[in-house]
C-alpha cells in the first residue's frame, strides 16, 4: 500500500536516551532529509530518488529548530529537517539538480520503501508546525526524544505525535457500488465515501454514520479490508467494505455534489482500459481508495494483511 | 463492545449553524450531563444510572467554560459540561443522591448506550482542556461548532477532536498465545500486547512493530477481529489476531515485566471459571482485551462487524 513500507527502524526506546541521540546529531554518518512546506527533497535525474544531505545541512536550519529523527537503517541515523523558513532553500544550500517535489506526485515514482519514509517525515514535520505551544497553558514546548514528545516545561504536560483515524468504504449492495463525488474535484472522478472516526466510536460506527449522514443509507455489516497512512498530513485510513440494506439514497448537498451507483463490470472496465470512455475514473494507485474499489469489483483476495 | 453504542446522533453538520446551537443551550427540554475531573455525574441507587441535569447548571459552568453538544435523541439536545473548576459540586449544585462516579467502574455497571455517551463525553472535555491555546501561535482558541472545533482567530488555524489510534493483539503460534504483564498490574494479571499507532504506519505494520519491540517476535499475519472505543483519555482501540513465526521471545524490560505463553486450554478455563485458581488473570469485560482473547480462545466467530 502506498505511503506504507518505511524500512527505518524507529528506535522506539532507544530514542528517549539523550545521550545517543546527542551522539547520532551531526555524526559523520547520519543522513538529512529535508522538507520544504512538507515538500520533500528529490534528485531530478530520468527517474526520480530521495536527495539525504549530510549533517552540513544543519547550518541552514531555523533558530530554534531541530532535526526530528525518523529512525536507523545499518546502524545509520536518518533524519527529517524542515526548511520552511528559507524562500529558496534549493539555491540557498547550493543544491545542483535537486528539487523539493510535491509529495502525491512523487509518491506514484520513488521506490515504496522512500514514499514510506516520506510519508512518515512529512506527518512528523506537520505535527511539530502545528504543537509548537502547550494547548493546555500556551507557553512554548521543547522537543524530546528525538521528535516523538514534545514537553511543556512549564505546566509539565507532555504531547505525543498526531495520527487521524478515517474510515473510507466501499458501500455496497447484490452486484454495485455506490461511489460520490465533491465539487472541486476533476470531472468524472469518483471516489470512496469516507470521513473521520469521531471520539467515542468504533470503526464500524463511524462507517455507518458517515454513510448514513453522506447518502442516507443504513449499513447493516461492515468488513475491514485494508489501511494505509495517508500523510495530508496526518491520517489512518481504514478500508471496509459495508454492506448497505437499501439503494434508495438521499445525497447530502453539503458534503457530495452527486453519488451514483455503479456495477461490477462497469468498474471492472475502468480499471481494465484506464483510458477508455466509461464517463466516470477512479483515484490513482497512491490512494487506498483505488485498491479498495479495485479488490471490491474483482473480488480479489490480494492480501494486504501479510506484513 | 463497551464504550461503543452510543445512541445520540452526532448532528455533525447541524451543528455548524450557530442559531440553531443558540436555540438549544438553555431550552427547557435540553440535558446536561456533568463531569467531575472526568468522572459523569450519576444517580445512587440500588443499581446505577446517568444524572442528566437541566440549563441550571449552566450558572455554575466556568466563566470561560460552556457545554459541549454530544448529540440529538427524540429532538432534546444532550450536552457535556464541566465542573473541575469546583472542588465539591455534589454540594455546591445542592445534588442529593448522586456522586461523580469513577469511569471504568460505572461502565461495567451503566447501561451500553449510556457508556457510549460517557465515552463521548469524557474524551471531548479532556480534549478541549489540552487545547485551550492554539499549538501554531500560543493564542487563546474559541469554542465552535458546539464543541466539535476550537479555532484560533489570531493565526486563523482550526483545530480538531483527536482520538488515537492504539493496536492491541493476540499474538500466537500454534495452540498458545504470548500475553503480557506490566510490573505496575496486579499479581497474576496479564493481557493482550498493545501500543500506539504511529505516525506514517499501517494497523498491519503497528502490530508488527510493537510486537518486535515488547518481545522480540516476528509476525507474518495479521487479522482483524473488532474495534473499541477506549476513553483515557481518547484512544480507539484496534484489536487483532497476529501469527508469530516462532515461540521465542525476548521480553524487552522497558515495556513489560513478563510476557507468558498460555495454551487455549488454560485460557478457556480462566474464562469458564473466573474465580478458579488458574495462575494468572485476564482483563475484564469492559476492555476489548477480555473479548479479544476470548475469542482467540474460543474460536468463536461472534460478529463485532454488525451494525
Amino acid at each position: 500500500m502506498p505511503f506504507s513500507g518505511n524500512p527505518l527502524d524507529r528506535a522506539s526506546n532507544q530514542r528517549r536516551d539523550a545521550d545517543w541521540l546527542t551522539s547520532l546529531h551531526g555524526g559523520p554518518q547520519s543522513r538529512y532529509l529535508a522538507f520544504h512546506r512538507l515538500n520533500p527533497l528529490a534528485r531530478r535525474t530520468d527517474s526520480i530518488e530521495l536527495l539525504w544531505l549530510d549533517a552540513d545541512v544543519l547550518r541552514h536550519l531555523a533558530e530554534d529548530s531541530q532535526p526530528f529523527l525518523l529512525g536507523i537503517q545499518d546502524g545509520v541515523a536518518h533524519f527529517a529537517v524542515d526548511l520552511s523558513h528559507l524562500d529558496d532553500p534549493v539555491s540557498e544550500l547550493g543544491l545542483d539538480e535537486a528539487e523539493f517535489t510535491e509529495t502525491r506526485g512523487a509518491a506514484a515514482r520513488l521506490p515504496a520503501g522512500d514514499v514510506g519514509i516520506v510519508a512518515h517525515g512529512r506527518a512528523l514535520i506537520e505535527w511539530h508546525r502545528r504543537h509548537r505551544y502547550c494547548g493546555v497553558c500556551g507557553s512554548l514546548t521543547e522537543v524530546r526524544d528525538g521528535g516523538s514528545m514534545r514537553k511543556c516545561e512549564s505546566c509539565g504536560q507532555e504531547h505525543f505525535p498526531r495520527t487521524d483515524p478515517v474510515v473510507i468504504m466501499v458501500v455496497w449492495t447484490g452486484d454495485k457500488c455506490i461511489l460520490g463525488r465533491q465539487k472541486a474535484w476533476a470531472p468524472g472522478f469518483h471516489s470512496a465515501l469516507a470521513g473521520f472516526i469521531d471520539q467515542g466510536e468504533t470503526i464500524e460506527e463511524a462507517v455507518a454514520r458517515e454513510v448514513l449522514e453522506e447518502v442516507g443509507l443504513e449499513v447493516d455489516h461492515v468488513e475491514y479490508h485494508a489501511s494505509q497512512p495517508w500523510p495530508f498530513p496526518s491520517s489512518l485510513m481504514i478500508g471496509c467494505f459495508a454492506h448497505a440494506t437499501s439503494d434508495q439514497e438521499t445525497v447530502d448537498p453539503v458534503e457530495l455534489e452527486s453519488a451514483t451507483w455503479f456495477t461490477r463490470d462497469q468498474i471492472r472496465a475502468a480499471y481494465e482500459d484506464p483510458r477508455g470512455q466509461h464517463g466516470f475514473n477512479v483515484p490513482g494507485s497512491i490512494a487506498i481508495a483505488h485498491h479498495l474499489i479495485k479488490d471490491w469489483a474483482f473480488q480479489t483476495t490480494d492480501d494486504h494483511t501479510a506484513v
